[in-house]
């Protein structure tokens, strides 16, 4: 139980405003030996200022909330950390909800974050389809209590709104035309889950590449994964009967399946087939063929989540701000030249 | 800015109590149409309620804090995915602050969460030894405010308090026995920063297995690492020159770059050298050859202490819990039989 100003009244005999004076150190007439005789009880007692208090009279908490889908997940975390230091830097304090992505979990991470009076929230969701107005639902809510919001991506929320945005289609273009210089023209594709947004433009990216250089498209290389590691083994598994020197995988962890699963039907990383993801994952660069990759700037767009919503906090009226950020390619040993 | 109730008795031209007695849902006299028209005005100016407000009233948030060293170390994060399984389960929210492992972002933290009201903190550190006293002192302010508060592993705080711990010197001589089994007799060690507690315990472990089998110990062969991948690359070019087949690196994250190292002396694994490593981070089991580790129930532990806290909210003099656990070797196919 905690100890209230009342329980320190009732063990001091005197009144609740007189112990209120003198924790919150208010000028009063009160004896000096009293107001000892309060301060001593208070500390014997295990007294704990009620900070929600304080934060109701400044209505300020310098306080920035962050909501992911997975704590386990290298991508966010690496967000996160952006913000952390970001937030750290300028005095400000950080709290993070991890939602298991899964929009009712967002929902209350969104309430747990709004009880504790926080004066913006990051938001980072990549909803399953069916989950789409739940998703919607979510925004609908910071936005109707008057709370700075910033998202990553603009997933399926189409209203202004603050976004730190990277632009998948490029990353999709950059990756092909990587392989297509090495001389690569039968690409195998794992992409993700094709309701996400991110992905669906890396392969618009993809089929533009194909274009540009008047290559001819084959669907049939194209294999739906999750992004799982899994996915990836998945992936070759599929493409074991099929035509192709090199895959493109949508992100670095079913690259690493892809090169498991490579390995399974005794094909070698670049020697037989190239291989390329996407995210640049720490792990990348640690495999014994260390993988090339389309590199997110991602810690650097979790500051500058920080730095919007701090500018929001500031400037009431101000319009949404959409912040771009370039891709870039890291060639590493794991494609080559045909 | 945010709207307050005083905003709304401008707008509506009514008095903040009315405004107040409307908006908290209370028994009184006030007219429908009135009760209708603060409504509807509170919508349309986007009142919040004031949670902060409400939190005073109940004196409770229903909401642990967690305080990480790093949230891109994927062992912290699963311990937390754990905590917030175990939360969501029981209808308690959670909220993590990450400290860059420094004691005084730690503290920033821990006032952070105490200004939000929490009901209990876990407490992850590992503490440089010269911030030893910080570290300290931090746990002293927790407990001063009489907040349930749970620790993993017990480093360099001595006072009975909650804790889920496991035990790294038997998981130390479980790693040198599994390879002792396998007729390794020349073992080379990768520690990790020798003033943590895991890591000299690890150690301890390490002598008595060559104790209990009357093997000779050789310090030359022990290189202090300092958990990161580079530290073991770094350890494997330290042994270079020395008489060795197996090497134990005291985490997962240096055991790969012990692979890596060894590829550049152009030596193979297992087929040259055995490896074992420590924690089961996610990537060991993704490897070309995968890890051979000794698991720690890391998401348990996460579990228990989110059980712990809430528990102790409840049962406000209860003893401190220290929760043991047990550590499990993971045979892969990086150690064989010499």
């Amino acid at each position: 139980m905690k100890i209230t100003i009342k329980d320190i009244a009732k063990a001091t005999d005197l009144s609740p405003a007189t112990i209120s004076l003198v924790l919150n150190n208010r000028p009063s007439r009160i004896a000096e030996t009293t107001k000892e005789r309060v301060l001593q009880t208070a500390r014997e007692m295990g007294y704990r200022p009620n900070y929600a208090a304080v934060s109701l009279r400044t209505n300020r908490s310098y306080t920035l909330g962050l909501i992911i889908p997975d704590i386990r997940n290298d991508y966010y975390a690496t967000y996160a950390k952006g913000m952390e230091d970001y937030c750290a830097e300028h005095g400000w304090n950080m709290i993070f909800c991890s939602t298991s992505n899964n929009p009712s979990r967002e929902r209350q991470s969104i309430e747990a974050l709004c009880t504790k009076n926080i004066d913006g929230i990051s938001l980072v969701t990549t909803p399953p389809e069916e989950e789409r107005n739940n998703y919607i639902a979510n925004r609908e809510l910071i936005l109707s209590m008057k709370i700075p919001l910033v998202q990553m991506d603009l997933t399926a929320y189409k209203k202004p709104i603050n976004a730190v945005v990277s632009d998948h289609e490029k990353g999709g273009y950059m990756a092909v035309r990587h392989l297509i210089a090495l001389g690569h023209r039968k690409i195998a594709f794992i992409t993700g889950p094709s309701a996400l947004e991110g992905s669906q433009s890396r392969l618009v990216g993809c089929k533009k590449a194909f274009d540009d250089n008047q290559l001819p498209w084959n669907e049939e290389l194209v294999y739906r994964g999750n992004y799982s590691y899994t996915s990836g083994l998945d992936g070759i598994d599929y493409l074991s009967d099929k035509d192709f020197t090199a895959v493109f995988a949508f992100n670095d962890l079913m690259a690493c399946g892809v090169y498991k699963g490579l390995e399974k039907y005794g094909l070698t990383v670049p020697g037989d087939i190239s291989v390329i993801g996407y995210d640049d994952h720490f792990v990348s660069g640690i495999l014994n063929t260390p993988l090339t990759t389309i590199r997110q700037p991602i810690y650097e767009m979790g500051t500058e989540s920080a730095r919007i919503l701090i500018h929001a906090t500031e400037h009431e009226d101000s319009e949404p701000i959409i912040s771009k950020f370039d891709l870039k390619l890291i060639v590493r040993s794991s494609t080559r030249k045909l």
